[in-house]
């Protein structure tokens, strides 16, 4: 089956076929992800969430995922990295841990670091993040939350117009996106960010290889006007030579309700990756939009869930035994919504 | 039903007959804590083990709550809050946690961040503490304890004879258990400190408004005389000037075997919200007394798992449904009391 | 039966028929620990994984050993001693936590601390490390894997060759590992270090009164012509008077796979107690041995696993209803060796 006893390291790796087969997987999901169901597949299996630097939400994502489908979860949050320090290779990291576990979920700073590490695992392992390189759960979960926001007006990807705002330079988000897009057919993108933050020109190229349109501009609220998402990503102090130029360019890329008023179309999805800036000076998304029922940035976090459990059965290739070990539950639940 | 899909914020929140109530689940939690029976019922739920500030024993006692009940736990122990530490609002993690866990317990250095991550939430909130505020499982056990000694000599916590020792105004413990004890009637409370360390004045007024006498006084041994329950506190040395001064003080307030045997009726009950400090120097309740029977303190830690667990049984309302998804179970557990 | 109820403390505490069991058991936990079965005979029991000092490889080891039971794991990690940095005694901590887990594994950096917490403990403790105290369940995974290694050549302890090598002075592996050999006859043991670095001279003493041949040498090539094993551990730098010299003596007792091809008998089995220093310049086993078939080390930490396990189903004597709670389960684990 697709995926079965795969890593998932990149999103270069994926078909469009394997795309929507997970994304398949994790519509049908649902009813466990919102604890209608629960299921014991995976009972006696081992998640090993290895995240060697920490990452408070995506390491409980997967471990909430994995937990969801009946399975255990161990796992280290980085700051014991002791074998590392004495010296140890990733590759013996990776023998011993793939031997107390039935998948391992692995974050890391340094690029390419996970791939190392699953050439010399023993099961399969998922990349939760390996510094500026990949993070490809976050692309997928952002691709499969553009999916079923569109699919509520009877639309799919084909055809597509997004814009794609703030730092485009450095933020590994977006370019796993555009990666993704490039499987889908007559996208329009607009990509919106101070020229120092640009999209790098490769990926840009990609896209138009691909047979998307792609628009490069800095002005935000012409850019918004007739798009399907407006995605915002943060734009960081650090990147710029003070503060002060900072502020002057954030103001510039940032998103409130007012602006959405005047300038979007009824029902345009605002997403973002998270965490967001929410003090007054750099929010990029202003708290103003939090009672926008457009704004998907909680949806996106949502379906993460449902994307790492739809990984994790396909890898371990127990998709069609879900239901077979599953039971009815009743606990207080209303206040609950996807 | 009481508490269903509430959150838990403070002792004010409570009524006569939600104490009432708490206890007598808690009462009911005593088979699957003493391991005589195991349940599933929360079998797929997920607790959010959310402590933004280490404390183990609290966070182990809750998380060991909800496994016996069935459920898993997702956890963060304080040292990973990097969307917080990049200017995420409380409000954006409550919104993403809230999407993983079917409950959260969270602590955090901050008074009120509890209670302003619970209105963001979408599953029932657990304050395991906000800075000086609130630790309302922490008082709620201890009030449990205090019922459940006095119950074993036909006593209820009506007509209850009370010494609080120690740090009374910073310990948030001690002014927990005053406002629970106002739901209470007749309470005799005897209230030992340092002058610079007394309780709080509209705490002491909030008793007597209640009905309650209370006595406040600096002399440990005539204190102690004809009370029910001796409820010792740490002093500790950073309130006073210098290290000798906190040394005189401490030993004043110094509880030993000697000092019980010659000034404590028979089956006077010693409490303590622990730690307590085992040096030499400034131990408040001496090593000695580890023998003596009618030291509840370590009992106080175990009705702690009771007491979360009816609160999350209550809170997720499965309390009548417990006992339909148990089995016995037959590992040595001779070891164990309660 | 053997070791119900128990501390685990020290491989002093083991009689000959106690290895016996404790291996015959973990035999018993192969088809667990390869998933082709999955066990709930531990359901609802709880683990305390104390961790007082990182040690991510071995907290995971003990942590999916109790979740292979059946159980759960609730577990510290070091970075949170706030109690005992309080001045919480060990007998107060044990006194706590023993009220919320079944059974306590704890490691802790000072020598004898593990046996004090023991003591106070309602619950049995294994020692997962005491500082240069003891690690028992490591010792009997080395003892472990030996045993395994040399059935599938129809040979047993008795009678072993054996070679040591590298820092036997403060390596708390190897000396734990003699201790065990003392219940074996006629074990023949080399023992290769630098001078500075040599066996304590009263373990020496003791393997000779056990009847056993004791060679000390500083000659690795000469010590590993006729041995079945050869056991390599970490020659760190701080032990010398500087990084050159370090470099002098590490460089004599390095194995890599030119050497074990020259001067090794056919199927010498290669152990080390890892982390193995994977710097070019510091390897003690050199990488090029990673496809030795020979070389056990991976399998020394999945052998951890088994033994871990059976400790667990020992002390809570549930090895004869391991099966009875036994179901097939059937993910994907074609990459799964042992």
């Amino acid at each position: 089956m697709i995926l079965t006893g795969s890593h998932i390291l990149s999103v270069e790796q994926f078909e469009r076929a394997d795309i929507e087969r997970i994304f398949q997987v994790a519509d049908a999901m649902a009813p466990y992800a919102l604890r209608r169901k629960v299921t014991r597949v995976l009972e006696g299996a081992i998640l090993g969430n290895m995240f060697f630097e920490p990452s408070t939400r995506t390491r409980i994502s997967f471990g909430c995922a994995f937990n969801l489908l009946g399975g255990e979860v161990r796992e280290t949050t980085g700051f014991e990295s002791s074998a590392i320090a004495k010296g140890e290779s990733l590759y013996d990291t990776a023998r011993v841990l793939s031997g107390f576990s039935d998948v391992i979920c692995m974050r890391h700073p340094a690029e390419g670091s996970v791939a190392e590490f699953a050439e010399a695992s023993r099961v399969p392992v998922l990349n939760g993040g390996d510094g500026a390189n990949e993070h490809p759960s976050q692309a997928l979960l952002d691709l499969y939350t553009i999916r079923k926001e569109l699919g509520s007006k009877n639309r799919g990807i084909d055809g597509l117009r997004i814009a794609l705002i703030g730092d485009l330079k450095f933020g590994r988000t977006v370019h796993s996106l555009c990666k993704l897009l490039r499987l889908f057919s007559d996208v329009h993108i607009t990509l919106v960010s101070p020229t120092e933050l640009a999209m790098p020109e490769h990926i840009v190229e990609e896209m138009r290889t691909a047979g998307h349109t792609v628009v490069v501009t800095e002005d935000l609220t012409q850019s918004i006007t007739n798009v399907d998402i407006a995605y915002s990503t943060r734009i960081q102090e650090e990147r710029f030579a003070s503060k002060a130029e900072a502020d002057v360019y954030r103001g510039r890329f940032r998103l409130n309700q007012s602006i959405y008023t005047q300038y979007c179309e009824p029902n345009t999805v605002i997403m973002h990756p998270l965490p967001r800036d929410s003090r007054a000076e750099a929010n990029e998304l202003d708290n103003d939009l939090n009672h926008n029922p457009n704004l998907a940035i909680f949806r996106q976090a949502d379906n993460g869930v449902l994307v790492r459990m739809a990984l994790f059965a396909l890898v371990l290739d127990v998709v069609d035994q879900v239901d077979k070990y599953a039971r009815d539950v009743n606990w207080y639940n209303s206040l609950r919504t996807l």
